[in-house]
């Protein structure tokens, strides 16, 4: 008798766990791509409002827009963080060509990195080192490397699965390229696009100085596929060629911008707050869809797929909106500044900056306990083809909330094509699949839910039981 | 001691099985990811010979190209199989308005279904009645059909996950949509575009007549999905107006064409035929570069991928581009036939032909103990993000080779874009990324791969044994 009860209870919670939360997540799934939101808020985003650089009149567009958009969806409360951020403009479209020799040139694409300085007004002018890694420059030395432009053409490895691996690898180029190569002496820098096709469009993105005071900064630029493998061959056929760019780009003043929060205010433990969101900035080439339009939109739809789907949360839900993310992360930062300074309980951060493609699934920066609670839902997310749960990293906004104990965690969608719109001038709209979209919004608000309404799994690792 | 020894066994037995397989399959996707023909031919196929209905010049172009292709590969033998299949060609562009009221007109974008026939030389014009499915044609009857054009107005169900599922539930409308509103004295039919967007294309595919006489046939074809949208509502404003549409098409006279087939035949069991494959014509509109220029492409990079990671098959692994899958399967059918008739063995179809986006995984049509067997291997595929076995359909062209012992399956794609281009004028080239087509040769490489190392399991269930 007494197992017969058992087995009751253990059949009872087999039907509760499987018909309310599978239930509940078709619920999501059938009003995201029925009924979704996400898609009409990007076609705004996108072609009305278009690209929004930290500072750029399009950001102050979008935080306007946005706020707007959040107030209508009967959230407990809408507000905007004042944070201030760098602003950076490009100014005159760049120019670039190679001279393989007096008077003859080809023109190749290029686009300044976000960050650097300008050329000289007439542009400049110089013979090309090319290399792969900081090592070689090293080797090179200051002898073989003062005066002249240096060419990094260290390729994305495209035997890589996963796309953002292979970003991974070759993003220091850009970042750190122009800081490196000043040391010795170069005079300017064209880094091979972070793009793993070969195509005509030159991709931007940060760049830093370091500690290098003014007068020792150098210009830097992307330079398309094509046109890196061209310079390459072009090298090699002749080292004494000479390359020649000019950009005008300029570091304004920071100004003041904005994140824009909304919250559902949570019904049992109002304190604590899990928060889903993407940034609103992007850089200024295309229209920021994919980077990260996609991110705003869908977790904007999360908070509203909660409501339209009858979820009352227990916790506070907040959508944040972070500007800044690519020139800065000062949203990220200011809004854990804030959360830390009002004592704010963040258990759960979720952040969807990898593009709008077919969601996969997530990866986790969180204690092994917690991980082992997502690895028991995965059979929830089977029929939405939700398979990839890994430990990793989260996303560079939510990354400054992380605690001992809380869940950090990143959407990842379908990583194939994202590399050939990152930062580029067709990261636009025309690259969004509706459903994709859609079934990521979908597959967030799905997560959201679950830790909603289990909690994060406080015990970290069945062998710290034992300590 | 004896412990030991099995111990060993145990731990070789596995590191055998990590270490090859492993190894094998990472060769596998590294070669097709940074030295992979699919791209490169599919480039050729799209935008040098373009669309290849069957019977047409395209179609005779690629069969040509393919088997000069085939024989550069040093395989065994390359042949071309003769096949009769039928020639249906459009004529000049088709024209269609909605007439709201005399002298109002609305143009909108239609296109012949793949098998219909013309309208008069003038056109055709009546008024139009809606339907969603054959009982509502039921309903309506004669009285309020007879004379009119029936227009068929059921979406894609846009909450599927699998949008092959969501076309499984409306082709139905395409494909005998004509066939049922001819016997209720309808005389033409008008079906919405299988398209799960909305935008101004129409998509063709192929419809049937049955048995109905030639004098009892009435012309067919689809309508894009905003002008469906938009039909439906003048409908629904005005019973009254009146659809007009005109169209060329005509159904000729059966030609010769051919199955294109390679081999590399086995040297442990040459008897044993495996066979991977896509189908080499396209309809008309685009240039088929996904339906199905990207099987074929993906099919023969497999044997050249075999070869090129040292895999020497000991069964016959054979390459079938067949013809004419769209509008009568002459070429799956006609393979199937030979191979009977020679007694071929053949144990193991793969085909590709749901597009060339993200593999995720393949469906199986076989034996439980040989889907365990498969099973087996899921681990092997996780680093390449395929996770997605399960028993279902394998292909159209395959299908007719079917036992109760063999292995047929079909590569499963991320399907959430496909149906954007699937039979429209935008399956083209440009729709294609190559790591996406890559991925997917390389998966369906690396399950021949198993299946040849491995064999076909023979126990087709555990019960069975104890009968």
């Amino acid at each position: 008798m007494k197992k017969l009860t058992l087995l009751t209870l253990v059949f009872a919670s087999i039907l509760g766990f499987s018909q309310t939360d599978e239930t509940v997540l078709r619920t999501i799934y059938t009003q995201s791509l029925t009924n979704g939101k996400s898609y009409d808020w990007l076609n705004h985003l996108s072609n009305q409002i278009g690209s929004r650089l930290s500072g750029s009149l399009g950001a102050e567009k979008a935080v306007a827009y946005t706020k707007e958009e959040l107030e209508k969806l009967g959230l407990d409360k809408v507000w905007l963080q004042p944070v201030m951020v760098p602003r950076w403009i490009r100014g005159a479209k760049e120019y670039a060509f190679i001279e393989s020799k007096p008077g003859k040139t080809t023109d190749v694409n290029i686009c300044a990195l976000g960050g650097s300085i300008a050329t000289p007004a007439l542009g400049l002018k110089a013979n090309v080192v090319e290399v792969h890694n900081f090592e070689e420059l090293e080797k090179l030395g200051k002898e073989n490397i003062e005066g002249k432009i240096v060419f990094y053409n260290r390729p994305m490895q495209a035997d890589l699965i996963q796309t953002f691996n292979a970003y991974g690898g070759c993003v220091n180029q850009r970042y750190a390229g122009a800081l490196e190569a000043a040391k010795y002496g170069a005079v300017g820098v064209i880094v091979r696009s972070m793009n793993l096709r070969l195509d005509d469009l030159p991709h931007t993105g940060s760049m830093t100085y370091g500690d290098l005071p003014a007068n020792k900064r150098i210009p830097s630029a992307a330079i398309s596929t094509n046109d890196a493998e061209l310079l390459s061959t072009m090298l090699t056929l002749n080292k004494n060629i000479q390359f020649y760019f000019k950009q005008s780009c300029k570091q304004l003043a920071d100004v003041q911008s904005y994140n824009v929060i909304g919250e559902i205010t949570g019904s049992e433990f109002p304190n604590e707050y899990m928060i889903v969101g993407g940034h609103l900035d992007s850089w200024d080439l295309g229209d920021g869809s994919h980077d990260d339009g996609a991110g705003v939109v869908q977790s904007m739809d999360v908070l509203r797929l909660l409501k339209e789907s009858g979820i009352k949360p227990k916790r506070s839900i907040r959508v944040v909106l972070f500007m800044n993310e690519e020139n800065g992360l000062r949203g990220g930062n200011k809004y854990a500044e804030v959360a830390k300074q009002k004592g704010e309980n963040h258990i759960f951060a979720l952040e969807s900056d990898a593009g709008g493609f077919t969601p996969r699934g997530f990866s986790f920066d969180c204690t092994d306990a917690a991980f082992e609670q997502v690895l028991s839902w995965q059979k929830l997310f089977k029929p939405y083809l939700i398979h990839f749960f890994e430990k990793g990293g989260s996303g560079a906004d939510v990354g400054p909330l992380k605690t001992d104990s809380n869940v950090l965690c990143g959407l990842r969608p379908d990583s194939q094509r994202y590399f050939d719109h990152h930062h580029a001038s067709n990261d636009t709209f025309d690259a969004i699949n509706k459903r994709e979209l859609e079934l990521g919004a979908a597959t967030m608000t799905s997560l959201v839910y679950l830790f909603d309404k289990y909690g994060v799994n406080p015990i970290s690792n069945p062998s710290e039981l034992k300590d």
